[in-house]
């Protein structure tokens, strides 16, 4: 039972990362830019090829946007609330060898959310005690997502589009010229925070700029004061007075703990990566 | 006492309008696209020979960003609580017979805000008996002001980048692909309105994709329901629950005005054409 090989690859939009396994262990692992928007259609086997060529032959299991209607073959969404068994269960195969795992779809009260990839690394922190069965799990980033797991399931999840406005306003607001300095968790991130928090972010997005001009705050804490705002907004927003478990890189794993405790809760950082490989793990010895 | 002609120029960024005016009324005018930034460094003197010979001789009087550090000269801000008569009396003279109108700054609790040009239309709204001396007043726009005017003084305010996120959103975000319908105060724009005021702007806007992925809402409503819930988040954050005296264009108002009778309050049209003719007056009569 999931004794033999087998490669797992999160292959996003625009970055992949694939690993080599072997009893729950990465033995082998590359990384690089080819995401699902740079394989031409029909180009998917060929990219397996590849892959198996640089990892050695193995099945396959691939997470993430290669599993939309953009990728290779649209492995659809399970419902909330979301188990790897029903990851494992709903698998698609769009070749020999190789399968491909669902997102996950949230509905409520009209609303929707949708993931593709993440899932895998919530679950994956929840099977290896990473985090509790009962929890808050945050994954900072362009979109951030929010899970709040049940019992060890996805039962409910929100998306913040925190990071992409971030990029946005930096490179086409009109306070982008004021965004040059170095985005750091000090006073003028913690100012933001305190400011996102109070639920007026485009008033407080336009004040930018007339900080600048009536000598209120340093146009170098600009970017760190709109990180904060926007940080601050989603945190109140989303992540109460209790525990959060971060999955995220270092520096924005930082500046999401800080806003947290700003706010009142507790952050505790999880590393992603383990809980991808703890992930995917589960749902290859579930097939096998 | 102000029987003399003079010419008033509401001279923008990228816009300007020049009238005529005569014991209070517009007697001519014209409208151009030479905005600030249309017009090259020592190119304003020039620019004020051919209003005159398109609008006759006449002292001008100039509003707007012409008094900018990015205008003609820095007409510096007057501070709130601020009324027509300081305004006058910080004008400046970049030549002969033209004088440039100050902008309005307000700084309470750290927190400040500018505006430059929009202080005629409240000012002269109120001298003009279009709003009552103690009233909420708003202009929507690319930048929205919102003004509490206290004794006929523009006493507080603050600006949302309401109108400039829904163009960046529109035209440079993820979701900006699904902002392709019309924009119309109907069931979309009121969706909009009711989760702008929830306070969850940054997941809101991240679900215009998984709602039409997920067939809860036709792509065509994206655009009216992201409009919603950027001007619900507005309106939420500023109107409360009792008149906003409002001058906008008539489409623009039109969502404004749904918006904040959604939201509990009550809405007003005034006439901005009318309210700026009648704060340039005064200004005009205040001088001569």
């Amino acid at each position: 039972m999931g004794q033999q090989d087998f490669i797992a690859v999160d292959w996003g939009t625009t970055n992949r990362r694939a690993y080599r396994i072997r009893a729950g262990a990465v033995i082998d692992s590359v990384q690089d830019a080819l995401g699902v928007t740079a394989v031409p259609a029909g180009g998917f086997e060929q990219e397996v090829a590849r892959l198996r060529e640089a990892l050695g032959d193995a099945p396959m299991l691939l997470a993430g946007m290669v599993g939309s209607n953009r990728g290779w073959m649209d492995a659809g969404y399970v419902p909330t609330p979301a188990t790897l068994e029903q990851l494992s269960a709903a698998m698609v195969a769009p070749m020999e060898g190789v399968r491909i795992i669902p997102g996950v779809r949230h509905v409520a009260e009209g609303r929707g959310d949708v993931m593709r990839g993440e899932e895998v690394q919530l679950l994956g922190a929840i099977s290896a005690g990473l985090a509790p069965p009962d929890a808050l799990l945050c994954q900072p980033g362009t979109h951030c997502k929010w899970a709040w797991m049940r019992d060890g399931a996805i039962a409910r999840f929100v998306t913040a589009m925190t990071g992409e406005m971030f990029a946005l306003l930096r490179k086409h607001a009109l306070i982008g010229q004021e965004m040059t300095g170095e985005v750091m968790p000090g006073d003028a991130f913690a100012e933001g925070v305190r400011d996102g928090a109070r639920g007026d972010l485009l008033a407080s997005l336009f004040g930018v700029r007339p900080a600048s001009l009536l000598g209120l705050r340093a146009q170098a804490d600009a970017a760190a004061y709109v990180s904060g705002l926007l940080i601050g907004a989603d945190c109140a927003a989303h992540a109460g007075k209790g525990i959060v478990h971060l999955l995220a890189d270092p520096a924005l794993g930082a500046l999401y703990a800080c806003a947290i405790e700003q706010l009142g809760g507790r952050a505790e950082r999880i590393d992603s990566h383990a809980a991808f490989i703890a992930g995917a793990t589960r749902l290859w010895e579930n097939l096998t």
